[in-house]
């Protein structure tokens, strides 16, 4: 049986059984980071792996590329509450690759990592046949503010921070040759191009110790509710999905269900959390203050069922649907796409 | 211009134009690893890149590439003077790769961290059209011990930690089908297919302020030098080389130079250090009650020449060649054996 088989997440769970855990890690295997202990600190650690084939999107630039590689690391990190410090990147170029394009994106991973507060450190260089951005970031915590997977309880209030489906908007744009008025489509192109990861949110969030769980959402936002589920041993009953209006209205004119495109799109970073409900307007207010929104989707459940609960719809399971690699899917599987940048 | 015109040292003086540098980075840009300041403590990070076919042999089972990645990333570490901590791995692995050979790679990885006293923390898998392992690994050491390439002065005698030819000698036997005694084969391949990373040696040096400066040698010992050399701003007389006797003979056998063996090879990883001469004999003893050996090899010298310079033969300048991507070079251009693996 090979990988391309079994999929991403079966191997990893098969290498957690042959790897010999750390006693003392803050996180458990299959959080978004893993962590030590630094005296009073947590050394917060995340290691995402960047591939042209598979990460890169038709049209996206060399720069945007070194920038994306450090919006998925910080993402992780900030996810766990921590603030993102250093990172360091290997990189893998294929020997065809020019020199111009080679530094555009070393800049733009410069220019990433200073956006997000984070100096590049150095890194390795080299040959392979794909183009591998590897980035390992590094952020800082208070021990006991390290905002895990598992401590949804039931009662609590999970929100994201903000809406979902511009970036399945804009893969199906780019990939299935959608039309979208050209205001709307520079909305979703740029969710693609050049997203953002929510640092301020998962900060403050830590700092203040409001949220009880949190992930971020880069392998869709079902994904992500049923890692929490997962994690905690809790479920959810979900009755708001925050969509932009440019995505309803993309969905209508194509006869596609928004909602899929809000649950099920990936390779979004916002940021899913739970809240204990004493603490909800504190919350709401303290993501205020840092420039950001808090939207309430729902409600964390005893039952371990994840329900999708709409004014005017018919009550549903959230299905365990998201990006994976090696199993190929429509969506974002951007074949050879993937190394043709420009 | 190409990525493959340049070569990968040229490529790297250019990224390090594009990077900001962090203001406090305890090492310099072109070091072994990168370090930031932890309290009194320095963070001393290193992340080297594996990829199937430039640095996998022909032979090397995925358990071995899995150690051998460890190896890579924790010598860069402990030739800082640190102790090694924890590391995480993103992988990234053909389709066709069976779960067999991805779970030796992993229990490799795993038992090459255990063996250096390294925890795997976790990390990230991907499709990759080739087999790559992007390592990160850190490790710990008081901020005033961390010793850099910067810091050889004239009159300090250099030293190494172990013989060098073996690795070259393996290359020569597995890629260019030369013929050995099954015992000297049999240690060119293990030094090949498991190289051990000179741990106690860094660690002992730096907790007793032994060593000026230190490089490890995975370039080759050549570069090492050269890179003490352009570092420091000092050169060296090199007056003995140790090479293994089952080199000797080996090179004799089919009319090589031994000496060529030994400087160029690349994939060994010793440690290359300075030491103040006052503190030379101390070296010794110290290394010796760990288990190692200092062999002494030249001296510093103020004149910013590598001066080869042996009993019985003319005087030359030592050359800095050494393993470099991109650029092919017949002793270590796997080709397409590189992911032959078995």
């Amino acid at each position: 049986m090979s990988v391309g088989d079994v999929g991403e997440r079966s191997l990893i769970d098969l290498f957690f059984t042959l790897i010999e855990g750390f006693p003392r890690a803050v996180l458990p295997f299959g959080d978004d980071a893993v962590g030590v202990p630094l005296g009073n600190d947590a050394l917060i650690i995340n290691t995402d792996m960047l591939v042209g084939r598979t990460d890169v999107p038709p049209g996206m630039s060399y720069w945007q590329v070194g920038r994306k590689a450090v919006v998925m690391n910080v993402s992780d990190v900030v996810a766990k509450g921590a603030k993102p410090m250093w990172a360091v990147f290997s990189l893998g170029f294929p020997r065809h690759t020019t020199m111009d394009d080679a530094g555009e994106l070393v800049k733009g991973l410069n220019a990433g990592c200073r956006e997000y507060g984070l100096y590049y450190l150095g890194g390795d260089t080299n040959e392979c046949a794909d183009l591998v951005v590897s980035g390992t970031a590094f952020g800082l915590v208070g021990r006991t503010s390290v905002i895990s997977r598992s401590g949804a309880r039931p009662g609590d209030i999970v929100a994201v921070t903000g809406p979902f489906g511009f970036t399945a908007m804009g893969f199906k744009i780019l990939l299935e040759n959608m039309s979208a008025d050209s205001q709307s489509k520079n909305l979703a192109l740029r969710a693609v191009y050049e997203p953002q990861a929510k640092m301020r949110e998962g900060i403050v969030l830590s700092e203040r110790n409001l949220a009880s769980s949190c992930i971020d959402s880069s392998d869709g936002l079902a994904w992500s509710l049923h890692e929490i589920s997962k994690m905690s041993g809790i479920g959810f009953i979900i009755d708001s999905i925050p969509a932009p209006k440019e995505v309803q209205t993309f969905a209508e004119n194509h006869n596609l269900d928004p909602l899929e495109l809000a649950l099920y799109g990936g390779e979004e970073f916002e940021l899913v959390v739970t809240i204990p409900s004493v603490k909800w307007s504190r919350a709401v207010d303290s993501v205020k203050v840092v420039g950001g929104t808090l939207y309430k989707i729902g409600t964390v459940t005893e039952d371990k069922e994840l329900l999708l609960r709409l004014p005017n719809r018919a009550e549903k399971k959230i299905e365990p649907r998201g990006f994976e690699h090696f199993r190929k899917q429509s969506e974002k599987d951007f074949g050879e796409h993937g190394t043709d940048l420009h």
